[in-house]
């Protein structure tokens, strides 16, 4: 199976390590919006090609997965290439999903292709999870809970204040919080008493640092809602201890069952990465050997992770995961 | 869509209340090899059949449920039902998958029917989730982890020692293995650094304790491997403290990404479930109305739970999935 990957950031790198992984696939060109001449990647023998040469690729791909920002690389990038390439990516703004999967479907069934949007943990696996508990227990109450782990956004919302040279921000689950819901006590939980967050901050030299916090935690949208705490560091204790872009977290779904609906039941998906990307790179390259399968059966349009059978996703037989998996 | 149960046990009964808790099912007859005048069932609106007389129900029924025990009954009853009815089983004799597929397969497509069998939570939901954590994370190590919980088997197996008027068996999880697991330490564990048993037994009038102890922590397969450890109770306290059928587990996969595979990641999927037999009786109505779609479909023959997109457990339609699920 060829893969290419269109953009060459931190997700692409994961992509890149996951295909290197897979003994089924080969990574057969990246494409960038930056000069190729300049760009160097981990594997010396797939090519680097300017983006807009990609549709001279056409016919020599199975899949492209694309690496682009959601909020504004992907509602262009998805529907303009899925009319060429069967295409995968990790589309991750939640409300835009309907008008997003849309345009893909429309633009890869004109094509004759097939396209994944919105794949990686979540959305993605703990939406996969979300839906099969709901499935299993109609009867009960979803819960999300993100972290301990480093939240991109937020971090370059802190960036943006003036005087902060860099930060790294974690979003933490309430440890008191989850333990009441794996209970199955089934609490209702605002905002502030499901997560902390706790900001890393390197500040400018003479920076005000009490003027930074007060603009950190009063931040809306992003901090105002909860519980933050702000510690500044210098640059070289951020670059020694946070480095890596850990993540994760847990969907529980708690529910009852039962002719009187009294017998508690507790479904629980949880994830402990130790890099975001790398994982969300595993997941793509785990869905583009799906969505070349259903291309080659003709299966075109735009799907999400609900219709993708589990076996598709597997590089051996039906057969031997009957006997050997089930 | 009409469901049929086959058989009314602990689990028939669990199925028939995750019946009633789905909307867009009703239960319309049970199937016993009882006398049906003298079977009363929770559910006033459908009707109790000899299973002398199910092929009269042929045309009557969206999916029959089997609700038989793995050793003797599923091997004969599901290839005999598959060719007449739409069909789900919980067959659950690991080795003996793949020639009860076979079976099944063959009877369902002889008579334009869709199967599925070993459905529940182990084989199950555990399988899909060991399924999804290898394709995500192809380099790593499963883990499974049973209970706190009874297991039916183990139970029988000390209930038939002489002396032994009742007996409840839990097979316990030793926590300081589940944490090496989590912390990705990918430990090489024995069965008896796993799980630990313990049974609760109710002793005749007379009878030697010190040797039904004996016998019991002795006997070869169910707990020669483990440590066991029995304690004699009352009948009064069996009836007060072990009358539910609590089981759970987790299935962990910790495995490694990235370039150099150095990158830790750990997928874990739990369940804490107050009933056992209701839980599973919810997930095969679940992959019930699956069944229901792919035969409506004309897609036919035996499938298992790595077969079904996830999309088709959902009472909802897709695109109320993919607006707020996903």
């Amino acid at each position: 199976m060829k893969i290419g990957i269109y953009g060459y950031g931190n997700l692409a790198r994961g992509v890149e390590a996951a295909v290197k992984n897979s003994a089924d696939m080969s990574l057969a060109a990246v494409f960038t919006r930056r000069d190729p001449e300049k760009l160097t990647i981990k594997t010396p023998e797939a090519q680097v090609v300017s983006s807009n040469d990609v549709l001279a690729w056409k016919d020599k791909l199975d899949v492209l997965v694309i690496c682009g920002g959601s909020a504004t690389d992907l509602p262009k990038m998805t529907p303009y290439l899925a009319e060429h390439f069967n295409v995968v990516d990790s589309f991750d703004n939640h409300s835009h999903i309907p008008e997003h999967f849309a345009a893909v479907d429309a633009s890869a069934k004109a094509g004759g292709k097939t396209a994944l949007i919105s794949c990686g943990w979540d959305p993605g696996m703990f939406s996969l999870n979300r839906l099969y508990a709901n499935a299993i227990l109609p009867n009960g109450k979803d819960y999300t809970f993100w972290g301990r782990g480093v939240s991109q956004g937020h971090s370059d919302a802190v960036r943006r204040i003036e005087g902060v040279l860099d930060a790294r921000q974690y979003t933490v689950p309430v440890e008191d919080a989850v333990r009441r819901v794996r209970a199955g006590e089934n609490p209702e939980l605002t905002t502030r008493e499901k997560h902390t967050r706790e900001c890393y901050v390197v500040a400018a030299e003479g920076a005000d640092k009490d003027a930074i916090r007060e603009q950190i935690v009063t931040m809306p949208a992003y901090f105002a809602d909860y519980d933050t705490t702000v510690y500044f560091i210098s640059a070289e204790e951020m670059a020694r201890d946070h480095a890596g872009l850990p993540h994760g977290g847990s969907v529980i779904r708690t529910g009852t069952t039962g002719l009187d609906g009294s017998t508690k039941q507790v479904i629980e998906y949880s994830l402990t990465l130790g890099s975001n990307p790398e994982f969300t790179g595993s997941v793509l390259a785990a869905y583009a050997r799906a969505i070349s399968r259903l291309s080659a059966r003709g299966d075109h349009g735009c799907k999400t992770v609900f219709d993708i059978a589990p076996i598709d996703l597997m590089p051996i037989s039906r057969e031997e995961a009957i006997a050997h998996m089930l």
